[in-house]
């Protein structure tokens, strides 16, 4: 199939994803005078007396946001809020298909920071949580923890954490298969924007021995003058041993590395260097290393972000559900235990684990209620 | 039936009344391939290469905002932008139900104008139209003024052209029924807000005698000291005489009332004073006169917003066909001629005419196809 030419044919035969649809009938004047006026005047009453009853007599209480600003839109850059949306409709498939939320595409025409914080606030009151998407690094740090000191609701971004907690469950089930611990464990993590540094924080709360992160210029080092303020945050835990170099330096005796950048950077003579190599190679379309060469050159475990081969390492597996829970159980912010507890359930959902098959295909649904259950555990 | 505790049952029943659905099936990964990764990159990059790639390849041709302040929510008042929810949810029934568009409710956390403006604007790029709702004048004014001076889609009003432009099509029959004309009339338009100033600024157009708005003040005229800037600029061509005073005094020898204002305000010794009257009294839910006294008070033909009399004014019967003429279209931005036309094409939708039935009933549906088609008329 070719794929490119048949999602465009898709798309243009249906014009986008998804649509508005009824949960009421409205066949005749009794019941628009229920639904509407004078009937609704009630429903507004009984709100304006007690907020809440928003969540008992709207669609509130199963509503979210996925707001972008198309800055930072699947690999491929900034390319503005319109192009976005064919992304943030496919999203909002997967909320409905995979957990039955109503997430409703929001593609903003503002890049400023202050600017997306202040148009998020005044749309939230009719979400319950709000999933910020495809917004680039740094910003999306800031945006994201601003909002969420600010608001009631969920604020999640998924290009973070979404891809840390899948990221997370694939190294505990790849450690479970090679009997390893993350306390043994050296960590490379390749790319530095949402995505490497989310990892790099969920993953230091698994103790590893070191994680060492490395941006386009190299190794993030105290060395560095040219860093951000989120790279240089997590130098508090990361790169432990200082060292400064490329990639072939990061990687000496690394026992898991991560791939969240650009396709081929990740050589044979590099994974010759690691112990026991487990490879997520996740830059899409292509990645680091293909899964055909990473088992050539001894990888023991390789995942991927693509769906044609084992072990595709995809936030679809993790949002959805996340949000279910978050909804059902009026959740108001994303701990770092509801992370690790959702990255456990999902790890704990693979029934016939083997190299090949470390995390669940999104089709497998037991996965979904386990995510959901997890979010409640303490 | 006991509508408003039905109402509550529905609401509860269903919590709320909209949703998402998919347009597309999403069964296996061949499906995820094609409405997500990876073959939604290549959407992406042709609205990248091309904007107006949006319309074929989203939902956003067919997508427009309701967006509200809450502050001014039905007859009820400024209670804010969650009670505001289940209006907006009714009308994005309407929106779907008649016009087959998707409506999404954004209700705001702020009554700031600018603010306003600006967090539309942000909002707008999946949007091909804003329905403004449910926001108090004179902010409303200013807002839409402003914001369709800066988007290129059409921004809507409806509480002010939707109530209007039904108020037209019945006067239209009205005085057809009457054998009278417009150049024949006094107008009397009770309440300025929303709902009179725009009524006022529409059957200007068809030239009647006079036309004498009142506010809760009084009559709005050139001696008045209070009148904001909208009020101001009606004095143009409302009020020719210049008098001053309460409704007693307004409606001697007037032919029109139009009541937007509030119950009970017109009395038997009022109508007594006009000629051949056509009372359209509209406040919701108990109308400035019922139907019954109406007729025993002599009024030859009324109108109310009530469904449960004859001749229901109900911008419902506007804004769904409305919008999609505009949205089949690509018009840009709501003319005083497509106003017009809309009236017309509503007014001449009524094959049976009569006193009783000077406007179609909302669920005719020949209505519709014809308001639609008016859009297009030069």
């Amino acid at each position: 199939m070719d794929y490119k030419k048949e999602s465009i044919k898709l798309h243009r035969l249906y014009k986008g994803k998804i649509q508005v649809s009824l949960k009421t009938k409205v066949e005749n004047k009794q019941d628009l005078s229920l639904i509407y006026t004078p009937g609704v005047a009630e429903a507004v009453k009984l709100i304006a007396k007690n907020k809440n009853e928003a969540l008992a007599l709207t669609n509130k209480a199963n509503q979210v946001a996925i707001v972008t600003d198309g800055s930072a839109i699947l690999g491929l850059g900034n390319l503005g809020p319109e192009a976005a949306l064919p992304v943030m409709e496919g999203k909002s498939v997967l909320f409905k298909k995979f957990a039955g939320i109503d997430a409703i595409p929001i593609c903003l025409n503002t890049q400023d920071s202050n600017e997306i914080i202040k148009t998020i606030k005044n749309i939230s009151p009719v979400f319950s949580g709000i999933n910020l998407e495809d917004i680039s690094a740094p910003r999306c740090f800031e945006i994201e923890e601003k909002l969420q000191r600010e608001l009631d609701i969920p604020v999640f971004h998924d290009d973070q954490h979404g891809t840390a907690i899948v990221i997370l469950a694939g190294l505990i089930n790849s450690l479970k298969l090679l009997r390893k611990k993350f306390k043994e464990c050296k960590i490379v993590i390749n790319g530095a924007g949402a995505a490497g540094i989310a990892t790099s924080i969920l993953l230091n709360e698994m103790s590893p021995k070191d994680i060492v992160v490395l941006d386009s210029k190299g190794i993030v080092s105290k060395k560095r003058t040219d860093l951000n303020f989120k790279k240089k945050e997590i130098l508090k835990f990361t790169n432990q041993n200082n060292i400064s170099g490329n990639l072939e330096d990061a990687i000496k005796k690394a026992d898991i590395f991560i791939g969240v950048s650009k396709p081929n950077v990740l050589t044979h003579s590099m994974i010759k260097k690691m112990n026991d190599p487990i490879v997520f190679a996740l830059a899409n379309p292509d990645p680091e290393i293909t899964y055909l060469e990473a088992k050539k050159a001894g990888v023991k475990i390789i995942a991927t972000g693509r769906s044609d081969f084992p072990n595709q390492i995809n936030n679809a597996l993790v949002f959805p559900a996340l949000f279910r829970g978050l909804l059902n159980n009026k959740i108001k912010r994303v701990t770092t235990r509801i992370k690790l507890n959702a990255a456990k359930a999902l790890a704990d959902s693979v029934k016939d684990l083997s190299k090949d098959k470390i995390i669940p295909s999104i089709f497998d649904k037991n996965y979904i209620k386990n995510i959901i259950e997890s979010t409640k555990k303490i």
